[in-house]
């Protein structure tokens, strides 16, 4: 008999579904749904203009995305309902909606339809800075413990942020939701008729820290309105990764055309979900995927205090480990930024001719480069920094020059400043005694440009694996579901066995080249020196010409 | 009966001649000759090949151009050779060459043909890194006064390296030189017979202090052999701006079709001629003159001590005052840099569909834009610094850069950047007494672009006069003409009134924007932020990358 899982990733403007052989954890069948209202950035469905900042979705669209993908990869031959052992789901994060007791959205009452607090707050949604910083404010008065494991400073790309905002813009919204939820948490809800929330998504978006949540005393100095807010709007279970939220209910089943009771497991954030799904199951391995941004995870044995990372939490990413997530906030973007606006004439035209991008034919003139050969040296901080520094008014620097750099000079600078800035994401992690000995890259990016695997060895002496899955996402929430099933169905133990057994390893590896490092090595000190200096404390220049553009434009 | 005066301007790639009414200061013919063979940077003209940063001409070249643009202008209408009253000069300094008794250039020898220190060496020939070393390191044990006034570093374009350069590379051409000298005093011995050094080339390019050069036991440090050179191969007489050096030869008047007799000014460099071609006469006027680099005159009252000058020179430029040349290494080069590697696609076919230049493109998006709000700051280092910092291991940067940042942004952060290194040249002068109170810019990127000037009033707060004289280097050298004739003949007591009565004044001026100016005062506090740091001691990371390049490239 065939066993199948069904691994749903949902991402900012599709879902897709994955139907992949528990026996050897292939892709049988895939399905991609774009989702008809994408982001609302400018205005709601009825044409309610929006204010600047704002990325609202529409949960409605989630759920014809499940149907219309499970429908799709169901169609293969020879797959029956009884085959499916398990439903796993990645999703982006912190994606925030409300509903009511009938699980329904808010935005789905007609009198909420031109309410865009009712609405799904996306991950980019920023409209809570405000309270994200009366949150921040709150928290270094009572001293809170949870904010240092989550990186020393709130951001309003959270989830209580986002609460907070409602609260202070929608207060009938607020009033009206029986929850507020990950999005990937009203999935399971749906799916189960259980309302958890996922340790994953609590863990590194919600102020949890040593496996609890701060007490009422912490909300009432927030907010007074949100003393209670735990015990009355939030999910009251935690789901660590790797478990089941319940079977499938009869009416989601069908809907879904699926067997009622079908295990449904607790899902994982998207760029997490990569991890077991790139094979990683033992600390030590670094999984960074790398797109606009890039978002780090570590697995390690034992807690530990590290600056500005996102979160650091138990079986937050895999049963039995540590998870830590830490982030570059400027990567592809900064690539995609040098190929845009440093480019010549000449450069454009050939690119042009030979039908190649302008990342293809920058990458090209540098073969054979010699690290330092140019003079130039970035700072990777174009939208602020994340790890380890936490401070979103730095910005981007370009040292170096002369009437001599030419556009891939600047093009491999940037490149190069990436890698220093994981290079300092490390040094935290070894100073705070948990170790890093390999890299996996993961992404678009990395897979297509051999040049940044090979310098990211050589800026971090270590072997720098690419996975070749672009489906890493979607894989590892299958495994989700497979681990949801009971181990005699699924004939694995954990999570960590899928991955270890099923799990896409990487198999192209890049190692340092000992000439390019050292050169590297002089590289990186300036950088540290650098970022010393505007980063730490040295001097403010950048938060000066922030504040100064901000109060200009 | 009419009085006339013949300028005449030695660039680089080429030199013009100007007949100039001495009644009205106006232009009645002009003429252009572009050396045949330009600037030998690869081969001289025998195929010998050439090292990298050599630059060097051909010395007839000079000659050629003399007598074909003056028998070009004296076509003119009217004009017989008896009503020419006077003949100046301006050339680019230090250009080096030698010549044997009978004034023939050594190049010219067979013998020498294919020997490099044989031909003129250019101002911006780089053979003579060496010597420039070796002269500072001398100066500096024997604690020679001279240096101080000359910027505390001997720079490799001077006249002294180069000739040091010639002694090591070539001692033959060394002993059988008569004289080193300036292109523009050789041309003066050839049209009078007289073998004199213009104090304006003397001054600002040779070990020239208080009224003399330093004793035999300076060149003895620097290198024995020297130990007699102004003794043995430097012209005795020193000429002051603004007299004569004696009347047309017999020989030279028929070559050129001029009456023997006819006097020749002393020459100028042809950056400081300008000075006088614009009318600027009275201390406090700062000319600049703007072209890849840029060049900054003023007169002074009295004697200072200023940090990274050229020199300071009593009758360096205009009679009874001090002339000060100050010089930033990357004005128009920084320019062109942005408008060729920092432009995206689209800017780039718009530019070619509008069919204007990209700096016009540029300047246009920049219309009504508000100082700051980029939210960019550049330091202007590009080539080095001259003035004040003498460090040419110094480079470029760019700070502040976002995701958002346009390719006009990053051009006009380098604009203002060459305007915020001008006003550290001006807070050097004021910190030493030296009063500046208005600016005159002049060449042709500040008399196409709008922007620049107003982008100058608004950063130095200061009145800034743009000159729309094209030829003002050619106008001063006809007034040096003119001065050089006898007061009874010319109708002036003085090359001042000359300037004073003749000069072509600038008539458009741009006023600062206090608003404007509020926002650069904040950006220029942070500009003298990061010169303290990265030039002053604060940190060597710029010398470093330096390092690194030279050693990897």
């Amino acid at each position: 008999m065939s066993r199948y899982a069904i691994g749903l990733d949902f991402g900012t403007l599709s879902a897709r579904a994955v139907l992949l052989d528990a026996a050897d954890g292939k892709i049988k069948a895939q399905a991609v749904y774009v989702y008809p209202h994408g982001v609302l950035d400018r205005a709601l469905p009825d044409g309610t203009p929006l204010p600047p900042g704002y990325a609202l979705q529409v949960p409605s669209d989630y759920t014809e995305a499940m149907q219309e993908t499970i429908h799709a990869v169901m169609h293969t031959d020879g797959v029956k309902p009884e085959d499916i052992i398990g439903i796993g789901i990645d999703f982006t994060s912190a994606t925030v909606m409300c509903a009511d007791s009938s699980k329904t959205p808010l935005c789905a009452y007609p009198e909420f339809a031109s309410e865009p607090h009712a609405y799904v707050k996306l991950w980019k949604h920023h409209g809570a800075e405000k309270e994200a910083a009366q949150i921040d404010k709150a928290a270094k008065e009572t001293n809170a413990a949870w904010l240092s494991s989550h990186g020393g400073k709130v951001s309003s790309e959270w989830v209580l942020p986002k609460v907070l905002e409602t609260l202070h813009c929608a207060p009938e919204v607020y009033s009206r939701a029986q929850y507020f939820m990950e999005a990937m948490d009203w999935l399971v809800w749906i799916l189960t008729g259980n309302a958890c929330a996922s340790l994953c998504g609590a863990g590194y978006k919600m102020p949890y820290h040593d496996g609890g949540f701060p007490d009422e005393s912490f909300f009432a100095a927030v907010d007074p309105r949100l003393q209670s807010f735990m015990t009355d709007k939030y999910p009251k279970t935690l789901l660590p990764a790797g478990t089941s939220a319940g079977g499938l209910c009869e009416e989601a089943a069908a809907w879904l055309g699926l067997l009622p009771g079908t295990p449904v497991a607790s899902p994982l954030i998207d760029a997490h979900s990569s991890v077991p799904g790139c094979g990683i199951c033992t600390p030590g391995e670094l999984m960074i995927i790398m797109g606009t941004s890039s978002c780090h995870m570590l697995l390690s044995e034992s807690n530990a205090e590290i600056r500005g990372i996102q979160g650091i939490v138990k079986d937050g990413i895999l049963p039995g480990y540590y998870g830590i997530e830490a982030g570059q906030p400027c990567v592809g973007d900064l690539f995609a930024w040098a190929a845009l606006i440093c480019m010549n004439e000449t450069y454009i035209k050939e690119a042009e001719q030979r039908g190649i991008s302008h990342h293809d034919l920058l990458t090209g003139k540098l073969a054979g480069y010699r690290a330092g050969a140019s003079g130039l040296l970035a700072l990777d901080w174009f939208n602020g920094v994340r790890t380890p520094l936490m401070d979103f008014d730095l910005n981007g620097m370009i040292i170096g020059l002369t009437p001599l750099s030419r556009p891939e000079d600047i093009y491999l600078a940037l490149l190069e400043a990436t890698a220093y800035g994981t290079r300092t994401i490390i040094d935290e992690f070894r100073q705070s005694k948990v170790t890093v000995n390999k890299v996996i890259l993961s992404g678009g990016i990395p897979a297509r440009n051999t040049l940044i695997p090979q310098i990211y060895a050589d800026v971090l002496h270590l072997p720098v694996y690419v996975s070749d899955n672009p489906q890493a996402c979607a894989t590892g929430a299958a495994f989700l579901g497979i681990a949801a099933a009971s181990p005699e169905v699924s004939g694995f133990s954990s999570l960590n066995e899928i991955a270890e057994k099923l799990g896409s390893k990487p198999k192209s590896v890049y190692m340092p080249q000992a000439e390019q490092s050292e050169a590297y090595d002089q590289l990186y000190a300036a950088y540290r020196e650098l970022m010393q200096y505007f980063g730490e404390g040295g001097s403010n220049i950048m938060h000066r010409l922030t504040a100064l553009r901000r109060q200009r434009q």
